[in-house]
């Protein structure tokens, strides 16, 4: 069975615009940081460390998919329900459910990979093939 | 043919991570402005007075799909390319695409819906459906 | 004694900028969200239900003092201590110390007021007499 | 004379909070982008090119007063008017005017050092004196 990862937000008066409820951009950040969370219950060490000892700068997205069915506003208390749904060689999926109590807010699909800083121009960022022993550790 | 409205943004330090690129739910959150900037150009008033006069809040978003083809990093001027693909009953269909220069960095689709606030419930919106006058207007 | 509140915050990759440190404003804006977690744990309700029922929208910034001794990173768990150092007629003044263990990051100095829709302009908002019955409450 | 710089930011949707105008960390956020500007417009290159050739990562804040006098909200263009008010040895202070047509909306002050990454801890930053040639270009 997969891992599962809970990251809880509390909504914030700045998190939300003049209609009262959470700016969706928000949203999407609240995954990554619970994309993040993940990683960290895994057992990984910060992006700092990583990009230190192995060169890793972080898991930039490539896609986004959300789908939003429910407003939230400040005050109020959610979750992320964070997993990896699918691991391919260069790229893994992640699967966030976001919910408040029982309620379903939105849901987002992330693909994702790790990479590195390009040798040949430190500008640029590249994808590397998922790292075995990373897979491990969160699967 | 369909209207393009196009959206300018200068990128800042502060909308970039530690790894020194766009942190990316700010480029959703310049296509939630290039949409506003969209619906400006073709002649709506700010939302605040089409709540006063029609009770229309906004376009809530339902459903976002982004796909990130490269990063931009601040001191870089960027340009979001707003139409509308498609206008159904109650959603319309957003179409971004962000470029630098002729580089294509992403691309978003975005359904949205106009909302009002619930006459039973105001600290609900409900969808309504796309009204004609506002669909001439933007088409 | 003057109450204090706790406001806990976990600092995201999103935080941070190219630097890898915190984004100044984010500490600003965790010091607002502690001025409102302060009065929620004053037993105030949300400022929707205040608005609702006595026309108040908020405690708006008149002006704020921030001083930053050490940077904050990613991962790291920080705390706004938060109080009301003064109450005076129309303003209030809170006093925000941010600490990790016992360093303290930044501290922050505001004074604000409660505000209520302009009668004559609901577009503009006006500073009232701080209510006594929450400064009773929150003292 | 010194020098101004004017930082054009024009207010969305996703900057104002539930009371409908700008949530105010979006002010300290524009003072940071204009400071930015300002160094840029004097004809330094960007801090990641700085780093590269000099070590030096950016212009971290040490100190902001902000007081505010008006709100803003979306919809509306305002201008950062911002100098160096005075270069001390190793800090310097930031003045920014926010404008919308005449009219102030707030004004800040800041002190700001430039710095490197600490030799012995690249994790830490630390001030160095102002550069000689970076403040002849800036006054």
């Amino acid at each position: 069975m997969s891992k599962t990862n809970i990251h809880r937000v509390t909504v914030h008066w700045g998190d939300c615009d003049p209609a009262g409820i959470v700016f969706f951009p928000n949203f999407n950040k609240w995954m990554d940081q619970s994309s993040l969370a993940f990683f960290a219950a895994c057992g990984l060490p910060p992006w700092r460390e990583l990009e230190r000892t192995r060169g890793i700068v972080g898991t930039p997205l490539l896609e986004i998919h959300t789908r939003f069915m429910r407003p939230a506003t400040y005050g109020e208390t959610i979750e992320v329900h964070t997993t990896v749904e699918e691991w391919s060689n260069k790229t893994f999926r992640h699967r966030h459910v976001v919910k408040r109590g029982d309620t379903v807010l939105c849901e987002g699909t992330e693909v994702r990979a790790f990479c590195m800083r390009d040798p040949a121009d430190p500008e640029r960022i590249k994808a590397i093939p998922v790292p075995e022993d990373i897979k491990a550790l969160c699967s």
